[in-house]
Order: C-alpha cells, then sequence, then structure tokens
C-alpha cells in the first residue's frame, strides 16, 4: 500500500435537475481523475437539492439508481475511488440519506446511511426539519481501501464527537464527509468543527459540501476543505464550484500521533465509548 | 437561583517566586470582585512554574498549604466563588496537578486533580513529559454552585471530548479550565478545542492560562477566553498579564439546546459513553 495519495473534493453547484447533477459530477470526477486524484468525494445530496419537499421525488433504489450508474461508470472509466456524495435513497419503503462508496472499478464496497437527522430551529435564519422525512442509518462506517482506510459520515453526524472517536479506534486514517451546512451555522460551526475532529483524533479530514446556490431553498454553506492531523487547513474552497486538492500522507499521522500521542493518553480507565451493534 | 453572574478570567503572571504569584493571585480575586465578577479563575499552576524541575519544590499539602490559605481567604474576604488555578499538591508521597474549588465563605468545595497528564515530543520544538513528575488524578469533576453547575478539568484534560461530553451529562452548564498550552500548541490548537467542546456539548466555556513570560522555561500561550454555547468568543486576552471578564446567562444555553438539539439526538441506541468509577 501506497503512503501518500491525492485526493480531490468536488464542491459541486447542485441544480434542480437530476440529469444537468449526473452530468456535473461525472465531467468532475474525470477533471479529478485527470488531474491525478485517486479519490473523489462528492457533496451531500449531489444528485438533489438538500430540501425535504423534493427528496421523495428524486429518491433511487439502489438496484434501479440511474445517479448511481452515473457515478459508477466515471469511477470506472477513470480509476478512481469515489465517496459518492449522498442521493436520496428509497429502501423497504423508507428514504435514506445514503452515501455510497465505489472502488476502482466502480463496485459498490460500503454504504453510510445518515445516522444523525438534522433538525435546527433557529428563528428568522434556518428552520429545517430532516427527520420528517428521512429515516436514519445505524451503522458506523469504516472501509479499507487500496490508498487508505477511511471513515465516512454525512454532515449532521460531524457534530457528534462520539461517531469520530469510534471511526478512530476502528482504525479510520481519513474521514470522509459529504455535508451542507448553511449560512447560518457554516460560519459559525464549520470550520472549527471540522478542524477538530482531525485535531482530537489525529485524522485527516476530507469534507464535500454544494457550492452556494442563491436559488435554492437550502442554501450551502460551501467552504469545503481538507484538513490534516494536526489541524492545518490543506486546501479549501471558497463559495463557489470548484474541485479543490489535496495529498493524504499516513507517516504524516504517525508522526503526530507519535509527537502529541493523544489517542494513547485517553483514560479508557475511567471513561469508555462503546459501540452498540444493531441489525440493519 | 439567578440566571446570569458575571465571571472573570485572571491571566496572571506566573514568576519564579511563590511570594510574588500568591500576592498577584490575591490582588487579582479582589480587583475581579470590585469589578463585579461572583466568580474567578486563576491560571494552571499559579503559583509556580510550569516545569518539571520546579513542580516538587513549589508543592504542598492541602492540610498546610499556604496557597490555599491566601487564595481562601481572598475568595472569603472578597465573597467570591474561585477556582484556584491549579498547585502542585502532595499527597500520599504523590505529586498531582490539582485545582481546588472554593465557595464564597472560602470554603473547599471539591478538587479536581488532572486526568490527563501532558507528553509531548515535537522535535526542536516542545518536549515536556509532565507524566515523569505528576500522578494523574481519577475522577471527573462536577459541581452544583449558587451560580451555575460546573464542570472542571484542567489543560490537557481538554483535548479528551469524552471528558467534555461526561460533564455535559453530569449538568455542567459551564466548564471551567485552567490551562498553559505552548507557543507550538497553542496557535495550532487552543482556540479551535476550547469553541468545538462548547459548540458540541452547547456550555460555556472559561479557560485561564498564565500571560506569556518569556523568562520561562515553559513559556505559556496566554490567550485566556470565554466562549458561549453558540461557539462565539466573548472574551479573550492576548498574552500580556489582564483580567477578562464575561456574562454567563444559563438561559441562553438552553435556547441553543432547544433550538439546534444536539444532545437530544445524540444516537445513544448505537453509542454510548459510560464512566467507571474507581475508589480514590
Amino acid at each position: 500500500m501506497k503512503n501518500n495519495f491525492k485526493i480531490a473534493v468536488c464542491q459541486m453547484n447542485v441544480v434542480d435537475d437530476k440529469e444537468l447533477n449526473l452530468d456535473k459530477a461525472t465531467k468532475m470526477i474525470c477533471e479529478a481523475s485527470n488531474n491525478g486524484a485517486e479519490m473523489v468525494v462528492l457533496p451531500e445530496m449531489f444528485n438533489c437539492p438538500y430540501d425535504t419537499n423534493k427528496f421523495l421525488a428524486y429518491a433511487e433504489s439502489m438496484d434501479s439508481s440511474i445517479s448511481l450508474k452515473s457515478v459508477s461508470n466515471a469511477a470506472a472509466d477513470n480509476g478512481v475511488y469515489l465517496v459518492a456524495g449522498s442521493i436520496p435513497e428509497l429502501l423497504d419503503g423508507k428514504l435514506y440519506n445514503s452515501s455510497f462508496i465505489f472502488d476502482m472499478k466502480g463496485k459498490v464496497i460500503n454504504i453510510h446511511r445518515k445516522m444523525h437527522l438534522f433538525d435546527i430551529n433557529v428563528p428568522n435564519e434556518i428552520t429545517f426539519k430532516e427527520s420528517e422525512v428521512i429515516t436514519a442509518g445505524n451503522n458506523i462506517t469504516v472501509l479499507e481501501t487500496d490508498l487508505a482506510k477511511i471513515g465516512v459520515a454525512i454532515c449532521y453526524d460531524m457534530r457528534f464527537p462520539e461517531l469520530f472517536r469510534l471511526m478512530t479506534i476502528k482504525g479510520a486514517e481519513l474521514v470522509v464527509v459529504p455535508g451542507a451546512f448553511n449560512k447560518t451555522t457554516g460560519p459559525a460551526h464549520w470550520e472549527t468543527t471540522i478542524r477538530a475532529r482531525a485535531i482530537d483524533n489525529q485524522t485527516y479530514m476530507a469534507v464535500a459540501s454544494p457550492s452556494q446556490n442563491i436559488g435554492m431553498a437550502y442554501i450551502a454553506y460551501g467552504h469545503s476543505m481538507v484538513v490534516d492531523p494536526w489541524g492545518n487547513i490543506i486546501a479549501q474552497a471558497d463559495e463557489d464550484e470548484e474541485i479543490i486538492y489535496a495529498t493524504i500522507d499516513k507517516d504524516y499521522i504517525y508522526k503526530v500521533r507519535k509527537e502529541l500521542p493523544l489517542l494513547k493518553n485517553r483514560r479508557t480507565d475511567i471513561y469508555d465509548l462503546i459501540e452498540i451493534i444493531k441489525n440493519k
């Protein structure tokens, strides 16, 4: 296994037209690969506006999904690992916010279904109740790839340090997060939360937002970023559509963990974080 | 119980002279009280240089401590709650990094002994091995006061999100942290870590550092700060000696928790954070 590789985070301008979104995603995957990326990340709800009134109309089942077929082909054609942001997934009559992860041959190797649903009500600023239409997933997602061991979480999942600690304990070296904060929570919490997860767990973080699109009901914050295990921002977009690139250097993870042994210094004799395994 | 009160965080210039340090601490407590503070915080190792070679010489036992007697008198004389930073404490032949908490009558109402010991080795920048001389405490510290329910942690304890989550679950509305980051970890991690603990747990954070003193073997970062439950920095020092003040508004904690119900949205059916109670 190599010790470093290039990751591309696609800050797509998601619009209210699935076909245009799939075309854009495919082109961005191709461009990222042409620029040397071996792993590509799309934003949360890359095929669909982030809007509870739209999720059902855009939803697809895994077996008949044209969205997944498009990006699977793009991953295979370009030979890249792909964390395909997320789509509204229809499964057993329920809707999930689901991230499909593809290997370099375009095969689905794992699925993360958003575990924490985003319900917020800041009067006069932002109100959103994802739990009205989406069902929460029940699984922590960490998987081995040929490039690194990666964790995957979606947006509001990032708010919960327990999840990121458990992914780290399970061996995640890089956590990939498709996410869409907004213009209230973005300026207040986005960068601090992403950097703190990296600093506390001494992992890389790669977070992909849609670009800001003022035509949407929910305006994403943008500011996709990649952060290293010391907490440095090593790539960052502003609010517009852009692909950002960074090198994930696994040696650096273990250098940081040796110099400042946070994970070793946990007082697991005083507290313990346990995972409760449920049936899917 | 009142819904808000003023807190003072004393960014003391700690020097290599115990008597001068105690005199300074006493004066700062008095000044803070004169300015309306009802709770006062001193920095980590307020009576002693933060230097493993000095801790034993400055150490005191609780029953015969002139440092604790001085600040206890100052708390009582001024009628303030006091989180007395920390001192090197001698107990049963061992050294601890201990924070004594006093009520408005100068009585010790709790003691937090630093649970996580700071061992770092960043070549050519900073090397410090607290565990060579200090023994770790084994207790999570949350206590009721007449002003608020507070948690207390010391410096490197702040690196561990598990501890802050457990203090929150135990009801902490404000976490007080005497701490001394340095000129390597300070610029890299101080503000992000403090703000992330506040944002994740929706508590106030009040963190007291010694001021930067370039005469010391270990130069503290300064930048003492108070952060509100939305993550806003509401008071902040630079590197010099200063008292900073902020209002702790308990209503605001519960407003934030209602608008963005992070604590309610934890997936405790998937993960659980447990405390293991040990004998002292």
